[in-house]
């Protein structure tokens, strides 16, 4: 998607040859006109899958895929990444570790927003090492609801995420897809678009 | 606005006399066309106010507030809870207790995205004892930014923190203002827009 390339590319900023900073639009102050083409550029990807909801994770995944929720019609339910007083049983629950935070969070969703009648999207704005695809995964999985796909705002290619995903058979798309991060600066893969 | 009290009146689930769940289609569940009606009348509300951006916190104010921003054309700071690995430094912090929560945060923002030059809606998902709205307007203070406004999903009106804020001349909009909760029921007020 070659609007939030560009937008990487002018704005985003490389810390290490593993973190990209974007923090200017997508994980700290939010540009809504990229997230609204963001959220018309997953709902054309994934047109036609019959997708009922789409699940992503507080906090950074909320604006990407309620856009996308928007266009495609249906809820978004976020995965809140720990328990609140409000939210105490009735969960399907899963451990993710964050490499980032290196911290572990338990990440839940109530029963019942999501249930064995869902086609549901899974999204997230970074797909690294994978941990929280594979924790809204296991989530899924206790519902017993079907995964359409998984769409990711921008993976970082050359960490093992994508990879082990695409290899248990799921669909990811991901709108910039990164295949190095050095000195200072930030090379794209082509797009991946297959299983 | 009619259609978010009607969404309150048949989703809403009273807890108690102070708890108002509304988890399907705001706090854990979004409804994104919801929240762009939410948003569009935010924008109607502020018009005029010259506001440059908007600043909310983490999670609940995301949806709303990007939806504002969108219509108004203004980027979105999200204020975060803790702080993560990549943001350390360089920030303007304060301290928010939550009552629903009963804990302590330290809500901050980088001061890369909020100076003096900026006119700030402040926008949250609900308005109660009024600590995150105090701990967002203590942060642009300490940016020197000039508040334009609030901006509130829900307000519980029958707690404190709207009088106090109003008390101290901010001019705040409130799309469902409750004034009770009782027996199940949410009786509402009649809508607050004068400072």
């Amino acid at each position: 998607m070659d609007v939030l390339k560009q937008k990487i590319l002018s704005e985003g900023k490389v810390l290490s040859d593993t973190v990209l900073k974007v923090d200017s639009f997508l994980n700290h102050q939010i540009d809504p006109v990229l997230m609204q083409e963001i959220g018309k550029e997953f709902a054309q990807r994934f047109k036609g899958f019959d997708i009922t909801k789409i699940l992503t994770l507080e906090s950074s995944g909320i604006a990407p895929a309620v856009m996308t929720g928007l266009t495609l019609g249906v809820p978004v339910v976020f995965a809140r990444k720990r328990k609140s007083l409000t939210l105490t049983d009735h969960l399907y629950s899963a451990e993710v570790y964050s490499f980032t935070k290196k911290e572990s969070n338990e990440i839940s969703i109530s029963q019942d927003f999501i249930s064995s009648e869902d086609t549901v999207l899974i999204m997230d704005d970074f797909l690294a090492n994978g941990q929280a695809v594979f924790g809204m995964i296991d989530i899924l999985n206790q519902a017993k609801a079907r995964i359409a796909g998984i769409g990711i705002v921008i993976e970082k290619g050359f960490q093992e995420g994508g990879k082990k995903i695409r290899q248990q058979g799921y669909h990811v798309e991901t709108l910039a897809n990164i295949a190095k991060l050095s000195d200072g600066n930030v090379t794209f893969k082509k797009e991946e678009t297959c299983i």
